[in-house]
C-alpha cells in the first residue's frame, strides 16, 4: 500500500473518487473533499466514525471541523503523496456519509 | 455569555488563558492553540471529550487535527469575536487535556 500511485493506478483510482468530488490540492499530492451535514453532531458522529478506520489502517487524515463541515486533506507523508492508502479511506469516508 | 468580551472581562478571563498558552490569532477577535498528544487516539479522544462540552453549550470551535495535533480557535461568530463563551470552553478544553 505504501508505494506513491503510478500514473496506471491514478487514473483507476482516482477518477471515481473526482467523480464523487474528491479533488486534488493545489500544489501538493494530495487529495480533498469537504463534507457537510446537517449539524455539529452529524458531522463529529462522522469524523469518530471515520477517525476508528483511520487508526485501525495507521493511515490519518489532515482534518478541520467548523460547526457541520469537515475539510479532509489525504497525502502519504512516508511516500511525499498520493498512495493506495488514501484511495481507500476516501472511499470509506464517502461511505460512511 | 453572548455579548462581546469588555476591556475589563479580557483582563480577567484572557489572561490566565494566555499564561496557559493560548494567544490571540492574528488579525482576528479569536483565541488559539495548539494542543499536542502522544497519538492519534489521545488527540481524538481528547477532541471527543470537549465535543460534549461544545455540544452542551451550543458553542462549538474550529479545530484541525493532523495525527497527534489538534489546532484549535474560538471565537463567537454571534457577536464578531470573543464572548464568554470562548473563555469558558477554553479552560474546559485545558482541563481536559
Amino acid at each position: 500500500m505504501s508505494e506513491r500511485l503510478s500514473e496506471e493506478a491514478r487514473k483507476s483510482l482516482l477518477t471515481p473518487l473526482f467523480e464523487s468530488g474528491w479533488e486534488m490540492v493545489e500544489g501538493r499530492d494530495a487529495l480533498t473533499k469537504t463534507f457537510k451535514f446537517n449539524n455539529f453532531v452529524d458531522a463529529f458522529g462522522w469524523m469518530t466514525r471515520a477517525a476508528f478506520w483511520a487508526e485501525k489502517w495507521n493511515h490519518h487524515p489532515e482534518w478541520k471541523n467548523v460547526y457541520n463541515s469537515v475539510e479532509v486533506v489525504l497525502t502519504t507523508h512516508d511516500v511525499g503523496g498520493l498512495s493506495a492508502l488514501d484511495a481507500k479511506l476516501a472511499r470509506k469516508m464517502d461511505g460512511l456519509a
